[in-house]
C-alpha cells in the first residue's frame, strides 16, 4: 500500500489549498484504490488559517463577540486543536481583517484589540499553546491593541492610560507589561507569518503595507513614525530593538508588538503547520509527498511552501513532487532542496484567461498521470 | 547505465523530430552522462522520410536527373541504406512533391513518373527491397505514371498506349503489366503511409486531397471518376478491388495503385521505420523510451507513431514517456497502448503564438525534470 502526503500552497487566484487537497484525494482513490493520502491544506496565517489548522489535525471552532476593526462589537471565532498541548489558532483577520473595514479602511483609526481578547478567552478555556495567524489585516498599530486586550497598560507622556491606534502610537511615553494575564507568560506563543520585512522604515510595515489599507502618503509617514516610536520605547524598556526582527513588519507591526510585548516568537507559516501536524513523524509513514504552489521560480524558493515541505521530505529521504500553475525562472534550483520532479498542470499552450477556468481539470489530469506513471514505472 | 531510446514524431509548426532527438539527446548528456541515448528520427512518408530513414541507419543519398511534376527533367534523389537486404528508400515527394509546383498546381496533369525512375535506378543498383514514402504528393494519378516507367503499358480504347495522368486516368481501356522490369518482381516492396482513405468516392484520393494540390469541385469529379476507372479496369484484369484496400487513397490514389500494379504492400510509416530500424531488437536493449507528438488525443492514437512504439515497448515491458506539445480529449487511452506517462511541455498558461517560439527550450525544461525524476525515484 502507498502512502502519499499532500502539502500544497494554493494556486493564488484559481485554487485553495484546500480544493487541491480534494483533487488529490479523489486521483488517489481512482488510480491507486489500495493507496493512502493524507492531505493537510496550507495557510499563510492570513484568512483560511484556522480552518486549514482545523482540517489537518481536527478540533473545534469557537465563536464569541469580540471588538472588531473599529472598537464595536462583532462575532470573531478561532480554533481549538485536537490534541496535546491544548493549542488554540487564531488568526487576526477574523477581527482585524481588512475584508471588515470595505469601503471604509483607516489604518490610523483601526484595532486588533479583538485579537487580544480572542488570545485571553483561549487563555481562560485552558489553552497551553497559541498560534496567532498574521495576515490581511486592516490595521497598523503594532499589535498595541491585542496587548492592552491582555492587560498591557500604555500611557502618554502626561501618564494618562490609552489604548493606542495607529494613529495614536506616537503618543506612547510609557508600555507598563505587568499587569498581563499571567496565563500568557506561561503559554507557548507562536505568531505566524510569511513576510520578513521590518517593523518600520521604507520597507517597513507601514511604508509597504498601509496604503492598501487606504492609507495616503502623509498618513503613511505618521504610521511609521508611531512605530518607530514604539519601538523607541520597548527599546528603552526591554534593550530590544524591534527593527532587528524580521517579520516585524508583519500585519502592521503587530509581529514586532506580539513578540516584544506579549512574548511571542515568529515562524514562517508553513514551518508553523508542519510542527504542529508533527509532519517529521508523518513522513516516516510516508512513500511520497506532493506539494505545490501557483508559480514555483526563484523567488519563491525563499522559504514558502515547496522548499519548506522539501527539505524536511529530503531529510528523511521522502521524494517530493510538485504541482505547479507555472514554471518560472530558476525553479530547478529547487532539486537541491529535495524536490524530485515539479510538474506544470498546463496540458496545452493556453492563455491564463482561459486556462485559469480548467485549473481544476488540468490538476486533476497532472496527477492522474504521475500516479499513473510511477505505477508503471514500478516505483516502490 | 541507463539504455534510452528515443523516437519522436514530430511537433508540427514548431519543432522536427530530429530537433527534438537532438534535445532529448543532450538532456541525457548533461544529467545523466554515464546513460546512453539512441535516436530515431521519424518520418511519416511524406518530405523527409529519406533523410530520416538515413539519420536512424545509416547509408549514401544518390541523387539522379528524373522526370518532375510535369515531365520535365529535374535533380531528385533517394537514400540506399545500410545493412541487409540492400534497401532504397524513396519518397515520391522528391519528384512530385507540393512544393515542387507552387503556384501552378495542376493534379490533372501531373505525373509520379519520375518515382518509378528512382525505383528503377534502386533496383539497377542491386536494391532488394523498396521503401517507398508516399505523401506530400501533387499527383493524382493513381501512381500509373510510376507504373509506366517501370514497364507498364496503358492503352486506350483504340489500342493506343499512353501515359496517364490525372486528366486522363478515365481514358484507360487496357492495363498490361506484362513489360514489368523482371528485379521488381523480385524485390521487397513496401509502401509507407499514414493515412487509411480509400481509393474514389466521398473519402478518397481525389475529394479529401485533391482540392488542397489546386482542384476545383469540377476537376474533383473528374478525378474520382478516373481513379474509379482505374480501379475498375484492375478489378477486371486481376480480380482485385483496389477500394477495399484502406490506404489506396494515399498520395493522389499511388499507395493503392504500386500495390496493384507494382506489387508494393502499404503499411503505416512508423511501422515501416520500425521494422526498418530493427525497432523490437533496440527494445531488448532499452530501459526507456521517449515518444511524443504535437497533440495527443483520441484522434491521434488510431495507429499514429506514440501508439505504434508504446505497443511495440508494452509487448516488452519498457516503459514508455510520451512527450507533446498538447494533451487533448481522450489522450488517456495511451496508457493501454503501453504509455506510461504523458507530459506536456508547456510550463506555464501562455498562448500558442507565444509558447511556440519557446517549444525548444519548454522540450528542454520538461525533459531534464524528467530525467531527474526519474534519477531521484530511484527509478532502475
Amino acid at each position: 500500500m502507498k502512502r502519499y502526503l499532500a502539502v500544497p500552497d494554493s494556486f493564488k487566484g484559481t485554487l485553495t489549498s484546500g480544493q487541491i487537497c480534494d483533487i488529490l484525494a479523489d486521483c488517489v482513490r481512482r488510480c491507486d484504490p489500495s493507496a493512502r493520502l493524507r492531505a493537510i491544506p496550507v495557510a499563510d496565517g492570513g484568512e483560511g488559517t484556522v480552518d486549514a489548522f482545523l482540517a489537518a489535525l481536527g478540533g473545534e471552532k469557537i465563536t464569541l463577540p469580540v471588538a472588531g476593526p473599529y472598537f464595536e462589537e462583532r462575532t470573531a471565532f478561532y480554533g481549538i486543536l485536537e490534541g496535546s498541548p491544548r493549542t488554540a489558532v487564531i488568526e487576526m483577520a477574523a477581527c482585524a481583517g481588512l475584508p471588515l473595514v470595505e469601503g471604509r479602511e483607516d489604518p490610523l483609526r483601526t484595532t486588533t484589540y479583538g485579537v487580544g481578547q480572542l488570545i485571553a478567552d483561549a487563555l481562560a478555556r485552558g489553552c497551553e499553546k497559541i498560534l496567532l495567524g498574521l495576515g490581511g489585516s486592516c490595521t497598523n498599530d503594532g499589535g498595541a491593541g491585542a496587548a492592552a486586550a491582555l492587560g498591557v497598560r500604555f500611557l502618554d507622556d502626561k501618564g494618562v492610560p490609552f489604548i493606542p491606534v495607529g494613529g495614536t502610537l506616537g503618543r506612547i511615553a510609557v508600555v507598563d507589561c505587568s499587569g498581563l494575564d499571567p496565563r500568557l507568560a506561561a503559554a507557548e506563543k507562536v505568531a505566524i507569518c510569511d513576510i520578513d520585512n521590518p517593523f518600520y522604515g521604507p520597507s517597513g510595515a507601514a511604508a509597504v503595507f498601509a496604503p492598501q489599507k487606504g492609507a495616503t502618503p502623509e498618513q503613511v509617514m505618521q504610521l511609521d513614525g508611531g512605530l518607530r516610536r514604539l519601538a523607541e520605547v520597548v527599546l528603552a524598556e526591554t534593550g530590544r530593538d524591534l527593527q532587528l526582527l524580521p517579520g516585524a513588519g508583519a500585519a502592521g507591526g503587530m509581529g514586532g508588538g506580539v513578540c516584544a510585548l506579549l512574548g511571542f516568537r515568529l515562524q514562517m507559516g508553513i514551518d508553523a503547520l508542519l510542527d504542529a501536524v508533527h509532519f517529521d513523524d508523518l513522513l516516516r509513514e510516508t512513500d511520497l509527498v506532493f506539494t505545490g504552489e501557483g508559480r514555483i521560480d526563484s523567488q519563491s524558493l525563499r522559504g514558502k511552501v515547496v522548499v519548506g515541505v522539501a527539505r524536511r521530505a529530503r531529510a528523511q529521504g521522502v521524494p517530493v513532487i510538485a504541482l505547479v500553475g507555472e514554471i518560472g525562472e530558476g525553479a530547478e534550483a529547487a532539486y537541491a532542496e529535495g524536490v524530485s520532479g515539479i510538474f506544470s498542470i498546463n496540458p496545452r499552450a493556453e492563455a491564463f484567461a482561459t486556462a485559469r477556468h480548467r485549473s481544476a481539470d488540468n490538476l486533476r489530469q497532472t496527477a492522474d498521470n504521475l500516479l499513473h506513471f510511477c505505477q508503471s514505472m514500478g516505483w516502490q
